[in-house]
């Protein structure tokens, strides 16, 4: 299994060179016959799904994980609907990040390259399949692609129809490789193939990116939970306020941009908490406490330590009650997850302040943290949203798949033959 | 000491969070108050420096070892005034990357702020505690240094002199850490704490870097090794194919951007070989050539396959004959390091097609490879030479040592307020 692995990263970066020659036009006439190929496959699609459908059912999946693993008539148009509008988004590939000449006369630029070789590690869903290799190969990259146990049937026959619309149409042959081995071995030598894979991007759990993060020896891009904050600030719009919590919770609960721990200014809170909860039940949300809030909603349960540090992607919601901003925002650089936290004021001064101090990617001012997202940010697309700080932060477009390189053009300088130079 | 090391992290933590908030007015303030500290500190530092080259006297240091490790009163005015010659420089902290408005009415602007938390791991040359601290500070970061045994008495030193100068100022506490620990095992506590430390950068040799890589959790940057290229093309300029030779081979051997393996097409062989290897011999170059080379140069040194990977760092040149511009971008390719790669020609389609193909940070056109420096870019300050794709590639200035963050501002908006989203 090691050497087929290996032999898989040997072919994705023979593959990564001709890849970065392609043409946006080339490109997008590729992707576009990778959609129609998904298209036309429906029927093998939904029957390998059914093989992995059975498989399921006698592994006590949950409903929730089931449904990820689902593959219908309608997910598999969205899946090649999503391919097309890969297609109509202008490729970052080639752009000039920046150019500038010398006194000396040699003229650097510096020019959006693909990064090369991507490793996608995944569970559940199968939609992942075609979703990364798209945006991989839109930006240039050759993919490796490693899905969980559960959907393999349904992986294959994403790739194989991938592979073969794309091959037609003049993909290079080894850009988008699926890996056929679905054992935690096969994760170690994907881990620590750094010769020939430049980046990995686990999409799954906790467990998946920490397994990944601890084995890597190439950079990770990281999306992690999102534990994300609103405070209601003294000077906030008290219906504003009730409006984007709610919104935050409950229009959509378990994703990664969803509100986990409202935080209420002690001055805001007497008038504003009832409204909130009020809000609140009646969508379902169970509240939890500090105790300062359950003084004034008695009934509800008391928050413990844990719930601070708790991705619930669920309708509950843990609420504090803070003395000021300074105490709201070190409550959530040490509580959060740096993902996206929100605030509402009518302060301009409070808001600039929360803005810069608060350590996350999204920083936001009256406005739902569910916008923390590539769609609603005009990215077109996105590969995920990164915890991490170093080179993709946030939401991930096609852009952040790009890495650069210098390319400087010169008459014949040499060092030697110039005046000294302080950095010798 | 891991519970010492983990609460240097801690304390690093909450420097950041003050650091980030400094204006480039009192950063600069607090640099030049570090370089007045370093410069009436020297004679600290020359006592200090004393009792490590007395220690690495009887450890068999080899002398350029023994160089890298020396401070007099020039070297220590060299650190001063690169200090004073950061606080000139512009402060990347703030600048607005981006900014554009959705339909909706949310603003969304992408600032640079603080990468946060670095740990630097170094060897010998005791300068970088200086010139990496300074680096990071300018740009809001806080770091942890960690520095070989061999130094130990002149970072501390000089760690020291830059606390107390920088204090003074106002200089956040624990902005600036040195760990007093040198053993191995600190190295793996460093690289285990990604809670505390966003970003590692090892500066040293390749073994130094490996041990880093495989034990790290968080981003590491690597400096590994350059093996730099020229090529020389049919239709290169032969005066100007010997003198970028020359002049990137011999300008100065021990720097991760001189020349180390000379590509030349076969149908320029016959002319150039004879001269660019007269030229190479009076600068003391010992040449090894592949057998098409030495039916030309009948008296040098067979190449044996491990000198095609070998970065000499010393007068000594690997020379191959190629029979066109594709095998020059495929051998560069595979046995370069990715680093800087330079192609001598007068055709400028042939020029275009290797700056596209050749997948290195720097690729050159009739220019020195000497010339892949931040310094020679423009930076102002260079903290080091990436060979990753991810974040920073080649030359890294202030700019690379920065992350950023999205800020968004909006007047109330809910996503369940508006039109269905694509990407809900």
């Amino acid at each position: 299994m090691t050497d087929a692995i290996l032999q898989m990263g040997r072919q994705a970066r023979a593959a990564a060179y001709r890849l970065a020659q392609l043409g946006s036009d080339q490109k997008n006439t590729i992707l576009r016959a990778m959609a129609a190929a998904l298209r036309h496959a429906t029927p093998e699609l939904l029957v390998a799904n059914a093989l992995d459908m059975a498989a399921a059912a006698s592994r006590n999946l949950t409903p929730a994980m089931l449904d990820r693993l689902r593959l219908d008539e309608p997910r598999v148009e969205a899946m090649a609907a999503g391919i097309g509008q890969v297609a109509t988004l202008p490729d970052p590939v080639g752009q000039i990040i920046g150019s500038w000449q010398r006194p000396n006369g040699i003229r650097i630029e510096q020019v959006r390259v693909p990064i090369g070789t991507i490793g996608i590690i995944y569970e559940s869903r199968p939609n992942v399949t075609s979703d990364a290799a798209v945006l991989c190969f839109k930006t240039g990259n050759a993919t490796i692609l490693r899905g969980g146990s559960e959907a393999i049937h349904s992986n294959r026959a994403i790739a194989a129809a991938l592979q073969a619309g794309g091959t037609a149409a003049g993909l290079p042959e080894h850009s988008i490789q699926l890996i056929p081995f679905t054992d935690r071995e096969s994760v170690a030598v994907l881990a620590g193939m750094d010769r020939w894979l430049d980046l990995i991007i686990p999409r799954g759990g906790k467990g998946l990116i920490e397994t990944v993060v601890s084995l890597a020896r190439m950079p990770v891009i990281k999306h992690y939970e999102g534990i994300c904050h609103l405070f209601a600030d003294a000077h906030a719009d008290l219906a504003m306020a009730v409006a984007l919590t709610v919104d935050s919770k409950t229009q959509k609960c378990g994703v990664c941009n969803a509100l986990e721990t409202l935080l209420v200014h002690r001055d805001l809170a007497p008038g504003f908490l009832p409204c909130v909860a009020a809000a609140l039940r009646a969508k379902g949300v169970e509240l939890r406490g500090c105790d300062t809030t359950r003084a004034v909603l008695t009934d509800i349960a008391a928050a413990t330590a844990a719930d601070w540090r708790t991705e619930y992607l669920d309708l509950i919601l843990s609420i504090k009650i803070v003395d000021s901003l300074d105490q709201a925002i070190a409550h959530i650089n040490e509580y959060g997850s740096h993902h996206t936290d929100a605030i509402v004021t009518d302060d301009a001064a409070t808001a600039g302040r929360f803005l810069r101090e608060v350590d996350s990617a999204c920083v936001f001012h009256n406005v739902s943290t569910r916008f923390a997202d590539g769609g609603e940010f005009g990215f077109g697309a996105e590969i995920g949203i990164s915890t991490d700080k170093l080179h993709a932060r946030g939401p991930m477009g096609l852009r952040e798949l790009t890495s650069y390189q210098y390319r400087v053009r010169g008459t014949g300088q040499t060092k030697g033959g110039k005046a000294l130079s302080a950095n010798g």
